[in-house]
């Protein structure tokens, strides 16, 4: 009546993989990624600093935590340095707040908004330097993105992933900084699975949890890691065990074979994409679709009827949950304000979606004007492949048909280094940089951040 | 297309409740049960205060908390005052370690351990007095039972509902105490939901979940009310949306009626039940029946050749997890042990699971034959009544069957004041205090509670 087998689980085998990595064994273009997806998260924590809840995070930090500490907020101007998880709770908040973090496409998590601030909290923390913290964020996004491929399509429904595989992510990101042994790590991530939480409900009304999901990921990841290194043990099979994450979170749905199968052999990171354009990461595809198909036909938005977006189902779920989107955080989740604002703009970047833009009526007409329906082949292929359709009716009436394979940003079609650099200076000026020398300065140490004999002043 | 309905929801109606609840509408019943189970939980909090959990949290709090506050560790020794979320952290991980803890019955919770470390941490925060401690704590009984009765019992199947109903309990506990009005504590009840958690994981290699989770209720649901109080905004039907916890975490099997039947009618405080044995609760019918039989019928633990004992689902369940019970922890979830430890010593209290008795080969071979059996109509009273019967073969050839309708502790059979004195001394002999004049004198403070003018030093 043992209920504690020896035999090695795939939880086992993963953790293995994470506690041994070397920053030796990860292929330069792993690298190189990393790097860009690190300078990307600092543009986006920036941007979204002024969020209310990032200012309630400050407050809770600043009554709650330390009066001081090593590990630095990215927005330098609450002059408040603290412990771990107060920064990584705040930059994490921060760096999810404008929809321009990065996305890991088959788990449908977004990893940087996570995985970057706990392990540069931490690294701050135990003085690691740029290699090592490297290698922990090459950990975590392996073992968050591999636990929200494990979680799938159908947990995706209710929660939100980057939360719920983000949290796993960051307990083993931080192990590695911390040193922690197979069987600490283990811990760290067992305890980190039985605190994943995150719901989607907070998108029927607007509120505030998209920030609190990636913040508490950090800190509770955070939380998990250190415990485990003072002597607290977690379950040892929480992702495949009986009352596990799996068989709570998404019962008889689960991926196992998504949890270890060709470690070492491929990188999450460069499975990851950039977002480009300033929304919900579902509504890409079709933006780019009807860019493309603008360009190519040369009608412009005054020129179109109407619009249907063929799509796949997990997109139409989060899609449909935002209303007409009231307010610009939400104007970001509706497949038809996006179009709008694309068409008539001609791009859809974090400067184009404005107070005012919410009360023209022209978006707002085109708006009600785009329908999006259900794809059977296109939600076959959901989440390997993000594809997207736009048929646009003509006012002439004229129909056009454009679909991309992949959209701008995709691990096939990334941002180059010129396209990440202009895409921080808008994050960072929107975020109300003027001097625009701190960033090129950040900018320059990001790029060669595996010679960095720490990781202490990457704020703005 | 708006998904915002001003309508009234449960959710609603249930956080109004809470808001307005005023001491002086609280019956003198409730109020003395209160201090019951506040008293229960000091002496359970010292008891459990040198399990590794406990330890590393306190590392945990020392390390990224503040050097000090206004929030007290029920175990003084460590010389650490801090914040409340660190405070309740680790008094809320101390007092769920002896499992001695109060139930609720209906919820399938242990309120105590959750709502009383949150309490009392952010009562010291803010000043309050001992009447605005017990409304609070009222308060935080009746929100969390409520949400846990909602998510029933397949929701416990996976979940440990004293985290997940627990975390809400505390924010709307903490709320009150914050006095934020419906709106905010709305906002602090949908934050804590959102970051609702904690899997039955752990059972199966005796890891130390159980109290990640009471301790991480208590830091969730005080995040959540202070950001609340911040400008945070939580969605607005964290129970019953459709992306929420009714729909995330028990699919189809919520009970929305137990959100809102009955309010300021019922009180959970008073529903709940004192842990008389020091086992998991689901034993606590089956002992109580077992005892009773020895003694009616005369016999002894070595005149026992098996024991047949029909229960409810919940209890085969938990009670399967655990094995042969390897650990003392381990030991008090196995219901042939904990039989064994109550036929051979006359009773199951702290003292009576020790590590000799792991190795007693006269208990080992007892609850070998001790099982189990699904009972359809026990099953079909839970978690209303949580009844016990035993089956018992004597060597002889004799046979006894012997049942109770409730255990000793339950709202029908609850100990009395000078039970609860004897248990507090017990515990606090079993954590290591020497000197009962101390626990005399916080026993005496806990009886006239409510006309405490501030919550501070209940420590031992």
């Amino acid at each position: 009546m043992t209920t504690v087998s020896n035999e090695e689980t795939r939880t086992d085998r993963l953790v293995k993989w994470a506690v041994d990595l070397k920053y030796s064994d990860i292929p330069d273009h792993v690298v190189q990624r990393t790097k860009d997806f690190f300078l990307d998260t600092l543009g986006c924590a920036i941007a979204g600093r002024n969020h209310p809840a990032v200012s309630a995070m400050v407050r809770f930090a600043a009554q709650m935590g330390p009066s001081s500490g090593k590990s630095e907020l990215i927005d330098s101007s609450h002059n408040l340095t603290t412990s771990p998880p107060f920064a990584s709770l705040i930059n994490a908040a921060a760096s999810h707040v404008v929809e321009q973090d990065d996305l890991h496409n088959r788990s449908i998590m977004h990893p940087a908004t996570v995985i970057f601030p706990a392990a540069l909290a931490v690294a701050q923390d135990v003085g690691a330097n740029g290699q090592e913290f490297i290698t922990a964020c090459v950990v975590g996004y392996e073992v968050g993105c591999r636990v929200g491929e494990y979680l799938g399509k159908s947990h995706y429904e209710k929660f939100h992933s980057t939360a719920t595989g983000g949290v796993i992510g960051v307990a083993a990101a931080v192990s590695h900084l911390l040193k922690l042994d197979a069987s600490q790590t283990l811990s760290a991530v067992g305890t980190a699975g039985t605190q994943a939480a995150g719901l989607w409900q907070f998108l029927m009304d607007a509120t505030h949890s998209k920030q609190v999901h990636t913040a508490k990921a950090c800190f509770d990841g955070i939380f998990a890691a250190y415990s485990a290194r003072d002597g607290l043990l977690g379950p040892r099979d929480i992702l495949e065990g009986p009352r596990a994450m799996g068989a709570a979170l998404v019962p008889g749905k689960a991926s196992p074979e998504s949890i270890d199968r060709n470690l070492g052999l491929e990188y999450a990171v460069v499975r990851s994409s950039f977002k480009w354009h300033a929304s919900c990461r579902h509504t890409h595809p079709s933006v780019d679709a009807l860019l493309n198909l603008m360009s190519k036909s040369g009608i412009g938005f005054d020129d179109i009827d109407s619009i249907r977006v063929p799509t796949y189902q997990a997109a139409i779920n989060v899609l449909s949950l935002s209303g007409e989107g009231d307010t610009v955080h939400q104007s970001k989740f509706s497949m038809g304000f996006v179009l709008a604002i694309a068409a008539k703009k001609g791009q859809a970047m974090i400067t184009d979606f404005t107070e005012e833009d919410l009360k023209d009526p022209s978006l707002r007409v085109f708006q009600k004007r785009v329908k999006m329906e259900f794809d059977a082949e296109l939600d076959a292929h959901f989440p390997e492949k993000w594809q997207g359709t736009v048929i646009v009716t003509c006012k002439s009436g004229k129909s056009y048909r454009e679909s991309v394979e992949f959209a701008k940003g995709d691990p096939e079609l990334p941002l180059t280094r010129s396209e990440i650099e202009a895409k921080t200076r808008a994050l960072a000026s929107y975020g109300g940089i003027a001097d625009m020398g701190t960033v090129d300065s950040l900018i320059k140490r990001a790029w060669k951040l595996e010679h960095e004999s720490d990781v202490r002043g990457f704020v703005f």
